[in-house]
């Protein structure tokens, strides 16, 4: 199957993915968001029935390469519980927005909930107890048990992970729930694809994706604007920093850091990673041994 | 003064506002930007040196009312304090986004600070200690004393209050100091303002808003859509509620019964504020007592 175009405007499109490749789907949806924001200013298209998609970050990334702002997000399978509910209805769904700034782009790529499902996959291989705030048993209250709290994702049963400000409103729990179904609209409800509650088998499928580009050009000098993104990060870095504290940090600056390292000195994965991968390169035949150190 | 226009394109414009009264500089704004998606689909405006706009939501739902998505955001003052931080960097400034439903529409009107100014004054008024995470002291640590808070707010030192997702990042600080820095995005970097570290005197005169408006029928038909927004808000007021808890709002529903009460019922004030406004309808020579009950 291939994807195919589904509804176009000048500035707008959408895709049904046809069950493609989440990547290869994604990158193409998004090139075509940041031809429409080249060409008008402004681009956005949306994806429906995809896989998963792998990293927010990395097409909003795309259009930031091309010196324009980049936005995208995914709805994922049920996971996250409303505040004041107990049933998983919303994703872990990210939102990522990336803007051009030197010496590097400002990127934002945050999951909706307070920690993502691999967090809790984490604690539990480490023995350790969830922070407060971060899950919800099956009577929505905060849980530190990480096995029972993946025992009841995987039963599909009531409990999940809580929004971005935990379980309740005096942590700003109800802005991560609104921030949950704003990657629904963004993506699902503007696809035209399942909404979280209705994806199934891991979202295998039937994901939906939103992406957009806006040439910040619209608004004036491109060099002004991108010299006053620079200069508030700049600020923001060298602002004074909390006690015990060395550093502070702005978004996708981490991320930059360890990729340098990992160009340079390569990647640290486990014995089982590379036994994996040796097998599957074994299966296709392919000379893997070029590939490992 | 009047505001100006100071860059356009099709799809967007920049308002020198020229210190003008925010409310009805906002609303020209979105008005704009609400033209701007009904000819091309998608439109926004930014503003720059500005006052007080007041509620970040009655701009984006006056998109929602000609069935439009609507989004607004405006910067403010440095309350802020970045993860890692202790010195007040951003504001609390709100994102607010508007999607049309039935029977009422989703309204999301967050600041991007856990808590907002405001509910640290009335703690303190009620002699009640702070939630941890909600503001810092002048070390950057957690602090529960809000008149210590308030005092060192005023007085421009160290402290302020947390990002969304409050002072460590195993609650998620590094998501809400990031949506701080996106709502400086949308507002003074394109607007070409002052960035919050330079906002002076609580942003009187140098405020700066930013507004879109966008036809989501630029997604397909327009029914669909928001019927399909209509089910995805309804499911999750019909899901499971967590144990002791009887309700699970969408956004925009609290403030809506708000309304529709004191539309029947009118709105209660203090005598203090009563006395404000007789005094000022006297000195304006205004009936002021048409609309006292």
């Amino acid at each position: 199957a291939k994807p195919e175009v589904a509804f176009e405007t000048k500035l707008s499109a959408v895709i049904e993915a046809n069950r493609t490749m989440g990547q290869a789907t994604a990158a193409l949806a998004m090139r075509m968001a940041i031809d429409k924001a080249k060409v008008h200013g402004f681009g956005a298209v949306t994806v429906r029935n995809c896989n998963h998609y792998g990293i927010a970050g990395y097409y909003a990334k795309m259009a930031a390469k091309e010196d324009l702002m980049g936005g995208s997000s995914t709805n994922t399978e049920s996971i996250a519980i409303p505040t004041f509910g107990k049933q998983p209805m919303l994703g872990t769904s990210p939102l990522a927005l990336c803007m051009p700034a030197d010496p590097h782009d400002f990127l934002f790529d945050a999951a909706t909930t307070v920690v993502p499902r691999g967090k809790i996959e984490i604690y539990n291989k480490r023995g350790l107890p969830l922070e407060p705030g971060w899950a919800s048993d099956e009577f929505g209250k905060s849980c530190a048990d990480a096995q029972h709290v993946l025992d009841n994702i995987s039963r599909k049963t009531f409990g999940g992970i809580f929004p971005i400000g935990g379980g309740t409103e005096y942590t700003g729990s109800h802005k991560g729930y609104g921030l949950g179904i704003i990657a629904e609209i963004f993506t699902s409800i503007l696809a035209g694809g399942d909404t979280a509650p209705h994806v199934k088998n891991g979202g295998m499928g039937d994901t939906s994706f939103g992406f957009f580009a806006l040439d910040y050009g619209m608004f004036g000098d491109k060099k002004e604007i991108r010299s006053r993104m620079s200069q508030l990060l700049q600020e923001l870095r060298d602002s004074a920093k909390a006690d015990g504290c060395d550093r502070i940090y702005t978004h996708g600056e981490k991320e930059m850091e360890s990729m340098r390292d990992k160009q340079v000195n390569g990647i640290p994965v486990s014995e089982k990673t590379v036994e994996e991968l040796v097998n599957i390169g074994r299966d296709m035949g392919m000379k893997y041994g070029d590939y490992l150190h």
